[in-house]
């Protein structure tokens, strides 16, 4: 009855819509975006108050400001063929002073999703963007998927902790699942983090950092990121893939920061630094992307020019 | 500040009781009463109607019908020295069923233990009882604690979910704590799993059952792991050691359905089997216990005593 069941949902999913949790949110919103630029008709759920012309203009076709619940779900959810779970926690130090508060967001939200899922679309895919934080301190020049996970902050855990409950739906409930690992992801719009506290300090001529410059992350475009999301709908399954999302490309924090400084301020900056490495911050994070190239993605932007739009927006939006 | 705190706290920490949720399980009951015994004072919270005389034969001081939540906590704790987090999911089948229920209870009761000790009691320990079902399929003789975890179940999967948030509190807020993974705990008042189920069927003529008997198991006794727990208390620091609790001795189950029939019903029975493998049962499970044997600890009780009063006690509490 059961496979009877999965066989007519299937048929029809096709056809229905895909529901982005955390639509407001800064990943939410590309992805959401990227799903109506494919005609496909794309509904949000999660916290923020939103004006219509707003969330209209990101492509979604409705908006419900609520916590994301297996209540509010079956209320608002409509039976979607793909639930893309971009709600939960996104920042590690808030993580760290509020450990319960991001638990929620990130792991009990997830929970609540796969059991909307499994109790109420069981032909409903679910892709998860976690985070490279779940590796930990790494060595390897390329990070690969299959290296042994070991975060570090309560943000590193509670992502691995929900990555953990979508591989477990899949295999036990069939539940057809993907995770993308997610590096440094940044593009106009984002709020927190290096490009946005930089920019604040260099415009106002503060050219000193707290580290060494020397650390090495991938910067992967947040457009990248959400045409990265799609492909991990496509490619989801019972085996629950997991791909690294990144560009596969080191860039020095230094080199940042000059590139950066230059788009902002018109001329040549050189950053100081403290010198001293920040505890748990690794020295280099760099994606090896073979598997999410094997889907057929492929970053577009390159850094320099996504940072320079960055510096742009920055400067229309800061004031 | 902090520092000066922890000190004090620290020091008053031995003249202060100690907190068993769950206390009203299986374990928790063998816990507090390993507790009291000691000439500590133990109250306990959790889920259970719970006739006073009964709890106090159990050597509590208190006992409070509640979910374990940082609110109760706040109420009803007052200041542990010591948590022994014993409440949470306790049944495989129970998992599969009903997974989201099984996480609120191990995953984020845990969430909640830790961050009322963060905020409120830095200087309590909190002991964690996991389960060998982290392991997932192995196929060592004997199972480390070192052994990569891959957990085939809900009950699994959740259970490493709290040992990670464990351990994460320990790394981050310097909680002390420690793990002990239970492999097949049993002993009087088990009323679920294979020693119940099959003394139900024994008693009844029917000497038929799932799987090919030759199933390896380890069997530790309820007092033995209860010990386990205290010495686990002794032990805990930031580093959050985490132990195997077997007694490191593997009995195939025909053995032990032989020796509880002949137990139960005074002959010799030859139990038949169905011969087919049950998915996701490993057919060996057996915990190397050189960590364990570390802290001074021994399992005192041989399984063949432990059963025979087991049937015992089946004996005179079935009807």
């Amino acid at each position: 009855m059961r496979e009877i069941l999965l066989k007519i949902d299937n048929n029809l999913r096709s056809s229905r819509h895909l529901l982005v949790t955390g639509a407001n949110g800064f990943l939410g919103r590309h992805v959401a975006r990227c799903i109506a630029q494919t005609g496909r008709k794309v509904i949000g759920i999660g916290h923020g108050s939103w004006p219509q012309h707003e969330w209209k203009s990101w492509g979604l076709s409705a908006w419900h400001q609520a916590d994301i619940t297996l209540q509010t779900l079956r209320r608002y959810a409509e039976n979607p063929s793909t639930i893309f779970h971009c709600g939960g926690g996104g920042s590690v130090p808030f993580s760290i002073t509020n450990p319960l508060a991001d638990f929620e967001r990130t792991v009990v939200t997830t929970a609540h999703v796969l059991e909307y899922v499994r109790l109420h679309v069981p032909s409903c895919g679910v892709i998860y963007p976690s985070s490279a934080s779940v590796y930990g301190t790494v060595v390897s020049a390329h990070i690969r998927e299959d290296c042994p996970t070991a975060p570090i902050s309560q943000y590193g855990t509670h992502k691995l902790m929900a990555e953990e409950m979508v591989s477990s739906y899949a295999r036990q409930f069939e539940t057809s699942t993907s995770i993308v690992r997610f590096f440094s992801v940044y593009g106009s719009g984002l709020r927190k983090q290096l490009l946005w506290d930089a920019s604040c300090k260099l415009t106002r001529n503060d050219i000193t950092f707290m580290g060494t410059g020397d650390e090495v992350r991938d910067w992967l475009h947040v457009e990248d990121a959400a045409q990265l999301m799609l492909a991990a709908d496509e490619h989801a399954s019972v085996d629950c893939p997991i791909v690294n999302g990144g560009s596969g490309v080191g860039v020095a924090v230094r080199d940042v920061l000059k590139h950066l400084g230059h788009s902002l301020l018109g001329y040549e900056i050189i950053p100081r630094f403290s010198g001293v490495q920040r505890t748990g911050d690794p020295s280099r994070y760099v994606a090896d992307i073979e598997s999410s190239k094997a889907w057929g993605w492929r970053p577009k932007q390159n850094w320099r020019d996504g940072m320079t739009e960055y510096a742009a927006w920055w400067i229309r939006n800061s004031q």
